[in-house]
């Protein structure tokens, strides 16, 4: 796990708190969290982003948020031919969901 | 549940996205998730902003803080003789949780 414990536990440290605000901030916009739930719901958990096009904005905007995504840490890519192929970082985003379990 | 399904079971709604996206965007900032774990860990889950003092910003800084966690949600308030009261919206962080949940 990345980071952090669940926030019922204490006040996250300066270290803890600028890494997963950073990574919330990658899910802040609704384009993003939309091309985001796409790709974490794309049969066998991986989007080639050539895939991805009805989503209401052109093809750079697209690829603007997905390297956004990549470069919080919730995506991984991987060059494939011509293609760019995108995955949703599972232990990445387990850490943020764990992180707001309230049930812990 | 304010919202949504897990991220595996689909592309979000355009209206999902931008009721979630608003709750993430006020964890996107660091000072502010610390805040929101100082609340959420306070004994009894629930703080008042009289003891939110020590966390390197002004006392008028905290008081936009949460009111903005406030606005998107995640905290409720309630004022008690002359200060606020503040508290963790635990339905609404577990609906942020459960949308992260890949193992759902």
């Amino acid at each position: 796990m990345p980071c952090c414990p669940p926030i019922t536990a204490g006040e996250l440290s300066q270290a803890d708190a600028e890494k997963m605000a950073a990574m919330f901030k990658a899910l802040s916009d609704p384009v993003r969290l939309r091309l985001f739930s796409k790709v974490a719901s794309y049969a066998g958990g991986e989007a080639c982003v050539c895939d991805i096009s009805d989503v209401g904005v052109s093809q750079p905007t697209v690829s603007h948020h997905l390297k956004k995504l990549r470069e919080a840490g919730l995506l991984t890519s991987e060059r494939r031919g011509t293609w760019v192929y995108y995955r949703v970082a599972p232990s990445v985003v387990a850490a943020m969901s764990a992180m707001l379990d309230l049930r812990i």
